[in-house]
C-alpha cells in the first residue's frame, strides 16, 4: 500500500473476478463499491461505527465518480481518502482510486452521508467518537473534484 | 410499468435479495446497476449496439446519484430515462428511479458514455443506428439534476 | 412468464448488465442470486417472512448448482421452484433456471435453509404460515437434482 | 495470511460493505465469488491464463458449499484451495474459506471448471502450463468435503 498525497487515509482493496464486466475491466458500478468500503471500514475501525447493533447509521445522501482509468482484476486497488466538510450530521469524502502502486488516480468522487437514528431514520448530530475520527480526515480543498 | 413524465423510455428492473444492505434498504451502489442495466438495454435493444461482438464499446465517463427514497426487495423498481446532450462521441443520460407504482422519484442521477473502437479503445463517432435511438429520447432540460 | 414442468412456482427476474462477466455470459455467482431472490420473494409474499423485523431469519446452510446453458443480458430469466424436504427447522429447495420463453433448464440447483430466531440466531421451529407456504410448494421428486 | 492444512494455496481476500446482507453476514452468493476469485487469480498468475486474449477459457459446470461459520465485513477472508481432480479439458477444485486468523473453516465448497476454446466454446485439452500450475495443488483426498 502506497500513501497518496492529499488523502490522509488509504486502504488496499483486493479485487474480484466478478468486477471485471464484459469489456474486460472493472465495472464502473464496483467503483462506488470500493467508496463504500474506504468509507464504512474507517467509520467502524476508527470511529466506532456498530452496523449491527449501534444507534446511528450512515445513509448515501449522494455520490459521484469521474473515471479516468481503468482498474482490472487479478490487481489490487488503493481506495484513499479525505474528509471535505463536516457538518452536524452529514459528512462529504472524497476518495481517490488507484491501481496498486500507480500515483496516478484511476477515478476520482465523492461521497456524502447522512447520520440518522436508527429508531427514526431522522437526522441526527454525530457521536464524538465518530465526529473525532472524521476531523482526523477533514482536509482544506482549494480546488475540489468537481461534478 | 408506469409512464414517468419527463423520460422518454421506462424499463421495470426486479430487485434481488442481495440488493438490500445491512440497514435493510437497496445498497447505494445498486442503484448505478439500475442505471447501467436501463442504459445497455435500450442501446442493445434499439441502438443495435452488440457488447460480444460489434466495433464499438461504451465506456462510462462519469456517473452521479442524489438519494431521495429508500427502494427495498422484493419490489421491483422503474428506471425512467432520457438524453440530455448527444455529441460526436459521448452521450449523457439522466435517469430517474420509482418505486414502482410511483410517481414520487427515489433516486435521479446522470451517466455520460464516451464510445471507442473496440481495437484501439479511441472515442470514435456514433454509428448511425445508434445516434439515431438515442436520439429520439433526446430532451431539451432547462432545469437538469444537478451534482 | 412461462410455467414449468415439475415446479409448482416460477418468478421471472430481469437480468443486469453487471451480470454479463468476462466471458459475455451471466456469471456463475449470480445463479445463486436468482436462487435467493425467488426463494425469499415467496418466503416474503407467501409465507410473511419479515426480514427487517421479524423473529425468524433463514439462514443457508448449503447450496449447489449445475450449469447447463448460458443465459445472458439483457435476456429474463424464469426462476422456478420447489420444496423437496420439509422439516422442523429447515427446508431443502430445488430450483431451475430457463432462459425465458424456454423449457430446456440452463441450470439446476438445490438450497438448504435452516430457520432461527432473530434473538439468539439458534434454529428454531417454523412459524405456521411458513409452513403452510413451503408445504404447498412440496412435491415428491423420485429422482433429485444429485450434487 | 495463514497457511492451512490441506490446501497448499491461500490467497487473502478483503471483504466489501456490500458483502453484508440483511442479517449483517456475508450473504451466500458471495462466497461463491471468493472461490472464483481465488481460483482465477492462480490460473492468471500461475498459469498463465489470459481471461481478455487467450485461446482458453474456463467455464464453471458446478459449484457447491456448505456453510459452518458466518464471515463479516470489513474483516478479511482466507480462501484456501487445492485441486482434487486433474482431467483432459477439466478441474475440480476443493476450497476452504477462514474468517482471517482463525483455523476453523466458514465454509467448504467444490467448484467444477471445463476449459474451452475462446472460438468455437468445445471442451479442449488443458494448456501444459495451465496442467503444469494445476498439479502443483493436486492431492489425495480419502474423504472429500461431500454434497
Amino acid at each position: 500500500m502506497t500513501a497518496h498525497t492529499g488523502y490522509p487515509y488509504t486502504q488496499t482493496i483486493t479485487t474480484r473476478w466478478k468486477d471485471n464486466d464484459q469489456y474486460g475491466h472493472v465495472n464502473n458500478i464496483d467503483y462506488y463499491s470500493f467508496f463504500d468500503t474506504v468509507i464504512n471500514t474507517y467509520l467502524i475501525r476508527e470511529g466506532q461505527l456498530d452496523p449491527v447493533a449501534g444507534d446511528v447509521l450512515g445513509f448515501c445522501a449522494e455520490s459521484h465518480c469521474r473515471y479516468l482509468q481503468a482498474l482490472s482484476f487479478p490487481n489490487d486497488v488503493d481506495a484513499a481518502m479525505r474528509v471535505t466538510k463536516l457538518g452536524r450530521s452529514s459528512v462529504r469524502y472524497e476518495i481517490g482510486l488507484f491501481a496498486s502502486g500507480s500515483q496516478e488516480p484511476a477515478a476520482e468522487g465523492w461521497f456524502v452521508h447522512v447520520f440518522v437514528n436508527r429508531s427514526d431514520r431522522k437526522p441526527r448530530d454525530l457521536p464524538a467518537p465518530l465526529r473525532s475520527a472524521l476531523s482526523r480526515l477533514l482536509v482544506n480543498v482549494e480546488t475540489e473534484v468537481r461534478a
